[in-house]
């Protein structure tokens, strides 16, 4: 065995570099923004992958929002019945203090997306500080709009939650919206329909910059049947979705 | 209109009644208990689903630990690459101190389940005293390993994660053990395969105990693709499981 070969595992200690193989593409720091009013699965359902891929790939998650107070997934519902029902999650950095090696940013969705300004304006404006330096960027459902609000998705196509369909339309007119989609990949940016959508895109992610054998394994191993056609969506269908016309 | 159609509504307010429909099989509260390195997807697929249903029905969510620290996702990989990837939930209640109306429990499952003895007796033991008072159990992936200890499962057909299914069958050798099923409904106990899995069961739940305009409504709403058929399970076929002989 050469000496070369004997270091090669040692390569998993450097950052950008995968585990065990040497691929400066691969990132290794991931965050995820919350917001009060996220919607759980649009959250965990990527990371529940990443938690897995982070089994054999050296990966950092930072768990940003506007303080270090635990972020909840609960919402008024004035009109709807007395429940209380929310989950907590704990973060990790605050806006303010967000490592600077970001490379993958993840932006969920959630009837949170719609709180009136400036509830979200910090969120929008980190967004859109940090994407010049991001590998990738990865929306789940109404988490698009906040994206779209910053001007990156000027002329990408993209797609969001089928349900908020026109709320999502009316975040841009600039944005290529696609309405019959499951996920949309646009060069480094990868926006997915509502809610279990994040799954298949996710999914999508992990085969893109992984390779399909890192993504089968973890769809086996996680016990999921994956959606591995984007154009696959019968929700759009559901609720007689189309693109709108862009002004060109 | 008369008196008693004026007062329907009013229904909702009461605990075990439906909201706007006297249906007293119907639960109200609903509690889920952690322990670190649980599975991220196990606990938030079908708590992703109830956290939507509340908004219909009044439901109320207890998160139950061993104390009210967060409990993370996190496990240590000594052999794995270097990793800082993990959410950290916060209880609202302790075993101790858990309220005595819950009617159905959720448990998840993860690597945490094999912690070796003493981790898991206090979360064996609550679920041991608890299942006499519950209307529903509902376990996913390797969280029937928790309850098959109890004693609970005996003679009951039950499934679970199938990459670890050697595991699960060791738990108990009193469990008539299924193989190929994504989900086992044995009266009123729901166990799940693995991880991804507690998505299906939980919706099949909701479909038994709601209804399934209720449990369509929400699969559309989450843009998710149920699978109906509790034999749909190509996990037992990729490894191969046949169910054990079972004792008489």
């Amino acid at each position: 065995m050469k000496l070369w070969q004997t270091l090669l595992p040692c390569l998993a200690i450097f950052p950008g570099l995968t585990y065990g193989q040497a691929n400066i593409t691969r990132p290794l720091n991931y965050a995820v923004i919350l917001f009060p009013s996220f919607q759980a699965l649009d959250v965990f359902g990527p990371l529940d992958i990443l938690n897995s891929l982070s089994m054999t790939y050296p990966l950092n998650l930072y768990i940003l929002a506007e303080t270090l107070e635990p972020v909840s997934t609960h919402h008024n519902m004035p009109a709807g019945p007395n429940s209380n029902v929310s989950e907590s999650i704990t973060p990790t950095h605050t806006f303010d203090n967000a490592p600077d090696d970001i490379e993958v940013l993840l932006v969920p969705g959630g009837v949170g997306t719609r709180a009136p300004a400036p509830a979200l304006d910090a969120h929008v404006a980190f967004i859109k500080k940090t994407y010049p330096t991001l590998k990738y960027l990865i929306t789940v459902c109404t988490g698009v709009g906040l994206v779209a609000r910053t001007g990156i998705l000027d002329g990408v196509r993209a797609t969001g939650n089928k349900k908020a369909w026109a709320w999502v339309l009316a975040q841009s007119d600039k944005v290529h919206w696609v309405a019959e989609a499951r996920w949309v990949q646009s060069g480094n940016i990868w926006t997915t329909s509502g809610i279990s959508a994040g799954l298949d895109g996710m999914y999508n992610y992990v085969q893109t910059i992984y390779g399909e054998d890192v993504a089968l394994t973890l769809a086996n191993d996680l016990e999921y049947e994956r959606e591995l056609d984007w154009k696959h969506d019968p929700f759009s269908k559901l609720y007689n979705l189309t693109d709108p016309v862009h002004p060109n």
